[in-house]
């Protein structure tokens, strides 16, 4: 297996939100230089992880702050667009319109200018749909059934024929459902965060289904981990999982939550919805083929959160303190 | 099996196009209203093709064309952005957000129209990309090496979404290679006319690759055909191949055209393209079960249009009289 040294300089896109923010952290602290570009600035535990970081502000969208992001990186992570899957089914065309064009810009970049690889972060949690058996491998049919799983998949077709086509050093990561200490209750960013907020808070929860439905719940260290572990073994294939590789149902998380916390959530019950994907585990047998990978089980990771949450006196989310 | 009547009122975007013109005549023929979304009115031939059908004048990405277009409509065949697959790769950009984004508005359309059906043209040329083995099937791996190839599948899989959330009636159909005498060679629509305008006018051809690239070659005139029996049959799978099921390499087409025109084509031999798909041929099984189908062989189908243009006077392309 051929291995490389850190990048020198990596760019990450979107890398002030959750995953993205965590992934530039990880690079700095393996010695890479970091330019981060977002539409606004880190806030709170943020920026003191992104202190060093150069900050490029403005739209991805935009290509001349593409250009200035781009300037002596060696490698750029991708991690526009992960924060709210279900959002994008409200307006599918502009969800569209803000997606693939920047990637495939970005791609016509990349292109003309050789020496920069690339990290993908995709959706193994939407892309493949309801899978025909789980734990999905990368193998697997991608039947996504939402607006935001196509246009990770499309996402995805471009930069393989970029790469077939123009040597684009390309890796796609297939990432399962991600969580963690940051991630904003208020803005819907994952269930395990609303699950202890409305512990927290003493308030109820709201599910759709039977509470059944299948989950690979990851945390968002072991992500920015992997990243950058992967960055380092430039074979392997183009797609890869990236996951715990264990199904947790939406009841296992709320008792784990009404254990940890010690505050059982009262439940308000609702009729599934059609664009909830019934179970995706996704298989990482070639993740840990290529990587040391032992990722954080649940009933670990979600105690981590609730008392990180406790040791912290501000409110929730963005607004957090250094 | 279901049957229906014809459609009281299609629509059909981009009619005035090689497909879609003969599509919209072919309703006409079978006793439909049709009206035809393009941003040109037809011409030559065409426009006596379309004698009765409604022009809506006006690009389909203008939402407000789009809904005049689909006044009174029960069924709209969307037959947008098939003429120049290769074009696609110039500026994939522009090609995406030409292409996606208005099909979704569309489906957002007819999501709020219950009982409007829609037929989409995909291509069974290119979403494919290179498949593990000829013939495809339906539930062959999509793996398109093309931008075209991507937004054709990005369409796909919107269709797909929609049609299962909102019962949007929607059929794909994945065109193989179609030809007919009125593909504009200046265009750079098509092998088949460019050969046959070369014999004409006694130039040579340019081919990339070695000539055995196999294609599944289908005259305009029986995808029309299938595109009107499919509508009658309601049921069967939503994805379905279109195509002769028969493969053809560049060199039998060469030799055909040579034979029909009886002057044999300066060849001027090219390295082959990335972009150029290796082998493709469609399995019709289901489409045979579906309908009668009985495609017309490459070894008629070139003699015919050859004798169609020597029966004509004028130039050829778009600007024939009627």
């Amino acid at each position: 297996m051929n291995h490389r040294l850190s990048p020198r300089r990596v760019l990450v896109l979107g890398g002030t939100g959750f995953l993205g923010s965590e992934i530039a952290g990880r690079f700095i602290e393996q010695g890479s230089s970091v330019a981060v570009l977002a539409r606004h600035g880190p806030t709170g535990i943020k920026r003191k992880k992104l202190r060093t970081a150069d900050l490029v502000l403005g739209a991805a969208e935009d290509e001349e702050v593409l250009e200035r992001g781009l300037e002596d990186a060696d490698h750029v992570v991708h991690a526009l667009g992960c924060p709210l899957p279900a959002g994008s089914n409200g307006d599918p065309v502009d969800d569209l319109l803000q997606t693939v064009p920047t990637l495939v810009r970005l791609l016509e970049m990349l292109r003309r200018r050789p020496g920069i690889s690339l990290t993908f972060l995709s959706s193994g949690g939407t892309v493949y749909g309801n899978p025909v058996k789980v734990p999905a491998d990368e193998s697997t049919r991608c039947d996504p059934i939402t607006a935001y799983g196509i246009t990770k998949l499309a996402a995805e077709k471009y930069i393989g024929m970029y790469s077939d086509r123009y040597g684009i050093d390309a890796r796609i990561l297939r990432i399962s459902n991600a969580y963690g200490p940051l991630q904003s209750p208020e803005r819907g960013q994952g269930l395990i965060a609303a699950f202890l907020d409305a512990a927290r808070s003493g308030h109820g929860v709201r599910i759709f289904g039977d509470g059944t439905a299948l989950r690979d719940y990851v945390t968002v260290e072991d992500v920015a981990n992997a990243v950058v572990q992967l960055y380092r073994c430039s074979d392997g294939p183009r797609v890869l999982n990236v996951g715990s590789g264990t199904g947790h149902s939406v009841r296992d998380v709320l008792a784990i939550v009404g254990h940890v916390t010690g505050h059982p959530l009262h439940v308000d019950w609702l009729p599934e919805r059609l664009f909830d994907v019934k179970a995706i585990v996704l298989d990482v047998t070639t993740l840990h083929q290529l990587i040391a990978w032992s990722p954080v089980p649940l009933e670990e990771g979600i105690p981590r959160i609730w008392n990180t949450w406790q040791s912290w006196s501000a409110p929730l989310g963005e607004d957090l303190p250094l």
